[in-house]
């Protein structure tokens, strides 16, 4: 698609130009630019090629979109790459399962790990167990995740992802694996990034799908003593990630920033069109039609991160480079939750400020948006901003679905709803129009 | 699980044995034997060690539920083990796509093929392309499949599978990728298998993704040259299959047979649960609760298929072994099309017999089954005895869901639903009793 396409939609405007001083706003901007992403692009993982490839490709739709200033930085990282992975039942139920590398992890021996498997109902059974129980074998976390419009069980089960390989080896265990963070019964293993304690004995940690996981605990009802083989060869190097960072340059208050993100990097299984392609698509769109309507008074700065997936390298990168500059954010916010409808809009200003959420909110209630406490971290990215004062804003999506796909070979553009996209860009556009026109101090 | 866990329910009669002269059918027999199956043998493709071990958990199984007589019968097959496979778009938008080989498929030569994508909507438009178009290329037939109750759309879809390397090889393409003949957005790609013309060269022939499918139109809107590279090993060799047929011998007919039949073998990706755990369980089922109600007075064979995914090269061995039995086959049906809720029988009766199926489809009418035509096969491995005259019954099941699990390795346990096999159960029961205590020609 070429680029003016992008801009202009099939609008009556763009059908009798004439009629129409400037074009009608493209409502369809965002899901262009994560079809465009995921299509051209694909997964993206952080410090490979297919990265950079992103931010060229940022760079490059950033500019054919209007924005004034567009750059990148650079930041050195920790690159892991997947390599070939298996995990078989040997006895008594011989039988391939299907699984994920987590992030980060290392691999096997060549000739693989062979041992018993012993299960746990959570990391919290598992740090209760004593070494007797665990020494020598593959620990099983088998903990399910529930759904709901917030995703707010997903801080109960990633602990089993992050710190179970930690957990598990310090009882002696040879390898970890988790029952997939996730809330689909499809036979996806969901994968994402896990921990090491340079104090304890590094394990290898890989995720099932809940299928297998299901049937894993089927078979210890049959059998006390079912042995598994595990062999994975993952790769960690030195590499380099960057941000693509791109203004539309403020008319009157130039050094004022409304910084609006999203991250660049995904998941190698996936396109990486939930997480985040539709974030990236929709803050790209919000600066890019802010303009066309009229140009802010205040800077808009659109930031995508490099490496979020990692751990917020590329927010920490950011937040180090622009030390000096945060007293002058007026404001951050960041899409990485999917691409679900906004339902609720939150905030964390100062006591003075909050008044200006409400008015916020006011704009967007004909979109079904309701007002939500003063408590948001903003999005996981922006959230490293918050400790310097920075004021946050959070346009909470509906995740019911996002964990059924999250960081799953089956996060691919199908699953963007071109309507609920153009529902969040409406959105974006009004909480970011509101902020940058304005000469509010949200820290008051 | 306990055999004796599986014939006694949890039903009143269990708990107070006084109160029954027999303990109460167990209606969770069927969901118990495919729970057992998929677990403790999971994958079965044919010709493997896993479908001896499937036969020797039917063996096993048969035996434990009372069955009179049980045997297996071994054939010869053409064995296909599938090896490594990868599919890469190496340029314009270079990125990996999730595929599958179709059974029966050829490998590539060790360094792959790189090609040049040409995609048609159908085998149809492939078959009207020439050979300037299609020469040297790989060749992408990128036809949809939709939804209905009957699986009626399967048939129009199918054939890009079973014939697409030949029609593509006749053109001079190095290889055909099809989009997977399933109906969902799910990025699993649907296996299943592909014929070759002994006058056409063989070529490798994969399935990708539906989204992935989706991703190579969306590619070839932007660019009129993308490349692809297949990798894929693949081996055939001799291999022995087996159908394991086990008997309730008739009271007073006990050379008159009904048969009802399964298929035991499984594609390598799910665990065969849908395809075909279920009938599986269910005919297993049928004949070890009509002998606990009373021994009908026809012998009830339960035939369960090795095989049947690679042509119904189990079905071919029975009709050959049994040749001079068919004309005491009573009856066949068989249940392979998943484990949905059956909602209308269908017959295939000499005329006379038909007011027949009318009165079994009566018995039926409270478990919401319809009385459909008389033009039914029974069955894919049944259908193989229609020719030589064998009236046969079609239980037909909702396979609204059915191509969304099909030949993928989303096809597991989780994806039966216990209550709608019930429902299955009671109407295989109430089919099979009916004919097996009855002593009408159903040929007339």
């Amino acid at each position: 698609m070429k680029i003016h396409q992008l801009l202009l939609g099939l609008s009556l405007s763009g059908l009798f130009p004439a009629l129409a001083a400037t074009p009608a706003l493209n409502q369809d901007l965002a899901f262009e630019l994560v079809a465009s992403l995921t299509t051209e692009v694909g997964p993206r993982i952080a410090g490979s090629d297919a990265e950079r490839r992103a931010a060229d490709w940022a760079v490059r739709h950033f500019k054919a979109l209007g924005y004034d200033k567009v750059w990148t930085e650079s930041f050195d990282m920790p690159g892991w790459t997947r390599g070939q992975a298996s995990l078989e039942v040997m006895s008594p139920f011989p039988q391939p399962l299907v699984l994920t590398s987590l992030g980060g992890s290392i691999g096997t021996p060549a000739q693989g790990i062979t041992a018993d498997l012993v299960m746990f109902d959570s990391i919290e059974a598992l740090q209760q167990a004593n070494k007797a129980q665990v020494e020598g074998k593959i620990v099983f976390i088998n903990k399910a995740m529930q759904k709901d419009k917030s995703g707010s069980f997903y801080g109960q089960v990633v602990a089993a992802r992050a710190r179970g390989a930690v957990e598990a080896a310090k009882l002696g265990a040879k390898a970890v694996v988790i029952r997939s963070v996730g809330t689909s019964n499809n036979r996806f293993a969901h994968t994402g990034t896990m921990k090491y304690d340079p104090e304890v004995q590094a394990i290898p940690a890989v995720a099932v799908s809940v299928p297998d996981a299901l049937n894993l605990a089927r078979m210890l009802e049959k059998t006390d003593k079912l042995t598994l083989k595990l062999q994975m060869n993952n790769q960690l190097e030195a590499a380099k990630s960057q941000n693509v960072i791109a203004e539309i340059t403020g008319s009157e208050q130039p050094d004022e920033i409304v910084l609006i993100g999203a991250h660049l990097d995904s998941w190698d299984q996936g396109t990486g069109a939930l997480d985040d392609g539709a974030g990236v698509g929709l803050v790209m769109a919000t600066g890019a039609l802010l303009k066309q309507q009229q140009r802010p008074k205040r800077t808009v700065r659109v930031v995508l991160y490099g490496n979020e997936e990692g751990g917020l390298l590329g927010a920490r990168a950011y937040a180090a480079a622009h030390q000096q500059e945060l007293a002058k954010h007026v404001m951050a916010a960041e899409s990485d939750f999917g691409a679900g409808k906004i339902w609720k809009l939150e905030s964390r200003f100062g006591e003075n400020a909050q008044s200006f959420a409400q008015q916020m909110q006011q704009k967007m209630a004909h979109l079904g948006i309701e007002l939500g406490g003063n408590e948001t971290h903003g999005g996981p990215d922006v959230s490293v901003l918050v400790p310097a004062g920075v004021p946050v804003v959070g346009l909470m999506q509906d995740g019911t679905d996002y964990f059924d796909y999250h960081h799953t070979p089956n996060d691919t553009l199908d699953k963007v709803d071109p309507q609920a996209l153009k529902q969040n860009l409406q959105a974006w556009l009004l909480m970011t129009d509101t902020v940058a026109n304005s000469t509010v101090d949200l820290r008051k």
